[in-house]
């Protein structure tokens, strides 16, 4: 299938969103998402961005039946390693049931990995679930290794009154 | 016990190195840390500085049999989620031995907290190994929730030959 990844710009932040709810969907918590494009845009296109997006597109002939040709993204960004320096987190990375199986994950997981390279990150990092069996199949044909299965690391949040409650303590 | 939390200054870098390899080898992975003060320096205090650190420090009579005055440190910086904008990602808290017990842990994280309420950020996270039962009891006992044991997160990771093999597949 003929397709093509570029950087998102501005104009793609609705699709982005569109497809940020897709994800969520699929993931079983869409109640989760409170976020729209005009975040997206804010955070994402300014002096300092939060992120950097890849897009993937399709042409015309190939939009999807609710006709999009934006068709899956992958949202990253740079985060730090007191042991490695300066490591790229893939926050997300979604193709559109219709097109999957076509290369187009890889196509986009690998520019990812490209950008840590060019960068010297000496390594990218992401979160799956652990029923989400057919992602976590492809990452780790293509040589991941599951952290949380080999070395123990659970991964943890503070939020909401516990957040709050927290931070009261600061002295 | 008497300790004041400040934001790091170039100058402590080199205690936050000796830190970082005291808290590696701890997590039984000393090998791992391929970083040094210098470049702690260089990406903590330029311009656009990658990461943002807090030090716990005692007064000189209260030093450590070492002569350490620089006790504790916790390593943040800010992440993305897409579905709840920028969030704070804690990468390193850590309390030299002699000095646990004393509320110098809690009262790093609750900074980093604080830091992350001010930031309007939502989520504060972070990793734990899962053999570090009395961290993760100290989080848990503090309202964190465990994700990977309640959601299924599993961390993962390219790095080595199969971050190289990825890049290369980029189109």
């Amino acid at each position: 299938m003929r397709f093509t990844i570029c950087a998102a710009k501005p104009e793609d932040c609705k699709d982005i969103e569109r497809m940020i709810m897709e994800l969520a969907v699929y993931e079983k918590m869409p109640d989760q998402v409170k976020i729209s494009h005009k975040e997206l845009e804010r955070d994402g296109f300014g002096p300092n961005p939060f992120y950097q997006c890849l897009v993937a597109e399709v042409p015309e002939e190939l939009m999807s039946k609710d006709g999009h040709t934006k068709v899956g993204y992958a949202l990253f960004f740079y985060t730090y390693s007191t042991w490695k320096g300066r490591t790229v987190y893939m926050e997300d990375l979604y193709v559109m049931p219709e097109y999957r199986g076509k290369g187009i994950g890889k196509a986009l997981m690998a520019t990812v990995a490209k950008v840590a390279k060019e960068q010297h990150c000496v390594r990218l990092q992401f979160s799956v679930l652990d029923w989400n069996k057919p992602s976590l199949d492809f990452y780790l044909a293509k040589g991941a290794e599951d952290l949380t299965a080999k070395e123990g690391w659970h991964f943890l949040r503070f939020h909401g009154i516990a957040l709050d409650n927290l931070a009261q303590e600061a002295p």
